[in-house]
């Protein structure tokens, strides 16, 4: 890897999976020029509630990729990450609130854009990169399902009810439709590699990708695509699918095969696998054979008991992919 | 003025008044070395909300003291100021919470104390002295009128029903009674000068000095004590007293006679001295002889149309000191 200029790197997501991939990245900030693409459909949780109540556009992934590229030299870094992931547990109208939500939805009013917005807070937090929003038009993910029927909201996609749980997505929108953020596709189009993932298949990769633009930004740049590919399925996501069927999800929606596939090849604690199986959960099988893009198989396994975030009291995965492992994997193929 | 060595300088108040002086002595950051001492009693508006919500100290005057504080170097600084000043006036349950007030709640909890929250805050915005609460424990003010009325509450106190318009406080007290902050004694003690004011009388002033210790400390202190006078009267409060008697009040409660009395001597417009009597507001006239303290009297008076402060929505005074020149007449006098 050359040391005189830095590759750029652009990852897609949002989410955990990002937040995960972007702490690795960070620690190499000085060899790479990072910028993460966020979606911004989100529909639940404190996001949720202030996009109902203040009309402003769902800034909560976008909050969780500041929050991976922070600075970390010091117990100030450390103070400001926490308060930007503290979660209010008391309050009238505050309780379940995230205090960086809040802070973004201030900073939205009082300099008049989230895109503003997520640059003061990327001031404030002293973050090694720049995260950028997909889209800045408001709309909302919509899955159609192979039963026909049409869902609409980030949040009802993502926590189905029982009766979704086995159901394939066999389109995934927005609605209305969004344009691409020019930002994003200066960055896509100048990007050496673009990684797609971790995270939920449709919720967190994909939902990027239906932004009008994404397809058209990913055709003209000549970055190396990478797709890593989650350790688990996701109900009413992923249920049943192996790889090779999340590889050729990305290429149906992408129109790019990937050029790298970055693949987990180490087992998981069979307590834990006992437990994702009582919700109806399976790791996600390697089955790829190398056609659809060279194959990476390393460990990239966290081992960490449990790898939660500090007060944020959504559901996590307990088996997750570890940042530093992430990042190793990455750097021997830019 | 001696350049060698910082004058210690301890400012004792809360609220507007002690935010205006705080703004002015900041300029001088490099020959004073400041400290604000601020009550604890709050129990109105966002401050009132989250005291009762969330069982910590009301950190409301603690907050107006950081931003007068804050550095002012470049827009970073001034959106930092613009961020603790914002009230949200949307949302359920967030509307009217002050941003800085929440931030202050969210550190509270995870450093587990408002000390160590007021310490963190003054980091993140690189607070030029330092802000000490003149007690840690949770008290409430209390008032004695006249008529032998006891109210409890300093909101309650300070936004008065009409008939109390005219009535006199006979007796401030906490309810229950309050050990000073070993801080703010500290502070008192190795003082050069001690500031009483501007500021309500008895809410922000004498709310401090009826802390247990406060008046000890006060005796024991070489500092040049110094009082600046109110411009107009307060409803509730002050009605019908002039200056002699704010002063006789103070050397009441603190048991000290003031070195200094600083009281503007320039006029106010006809139009704004009209609105004030329209609520049976006067301002505050200069009958002192001086055998109570040296008379500093000068134009004190800020000429600008309205001072308000950014985003906050509560009933403010339009006939205001001036920072610059409250801090220009105290230099002459340390």
């Amino acid at each position: 890897m050359s040391q005189s200029k830095k590759k750029k790197i652009v990852v897609v997501g949002g989410g955990t999976g990002t937040h995960t991939l972007l702490r690795g990245l960070k620690r190499y900030a000085d060899k790479l020029d990072i910028t993460a693409i966020v979606t911004m459909a989100d529909s639940g949780g404190s996001t949720g509630r202030l996009r109902d109540e203040f009309g402003q556009l769902p800034v909560g992934d976008a909050r969780m990729a500041l929050v991976a590229l922070s600075a970390d030299v010091d117990s100030h870094d450390e103070l400001l990450r926490e308060l930007f992931l503290y979660r209010f547990s008391k309050g009238k109208g505050l309780n379940g609130h995230n205090f960086g939500n809040l802070l973004l939805t201030a900073l939205t009013d009082i300099l008049g854009s989230e895109v503003a917005a997520i640059d003061a807070a990327s001031r404030i937090l002293r973050v090694r990169g720049r995260v950028v929003p997909v889209t800045t038009d408001n709309v909302n993910l919509q899955a159609t399902y192979d039963d026909g029927l049409v869902v609409v909201g980030e949040h009802e996609i993502d926590e189905p009810p029982e009766s979704r749980h086995t159901s394939r997505i066999t389109k995934l929108s927005l609605t209305p439709s969004a344009t691409i953020n020019p930002v994003a596709t200066t960055a896509i189009t100048e990007a050496d590699m673009i990684i797609l993932g971790p995270g939920d298949l449709y919720t967190s990769i994909l939902a990027n990708c239906v932004v009008d633009g994404f397809v058209t930004a990913l055709t003209n740049s000549k970055a190396k695509l990478v797709y890593i590919c989650n350790l688990m399925s996701r109900l009413g996501q992923t249920v049943g699918m192996q790889a090779s069927e999340h590889v050729a999800e990305i290429s149906r929606y992408t129109k790019r095969t990937p050029d790298f596939i970055l693949i987990n090849n180490s087992s998981f604690p069979d307590d834990l696998l006992a437990r994702y199986a009582e919700e109806g959960n399976h790791p996600i099988e390697n089955d790829c054979t190398g056609e659809s893009g060279i194959l990476v198989c390393s460990d990239l396994v966290s081992t960490e008991a449990v790898a939660t975030i500090a007060g944020d009291t959504l559901k996590r995965s307990l088996i997750r992919h570890d940042s530093e492992k992430l990042a190793s994997a990455l750097l021997q193929i830019i």
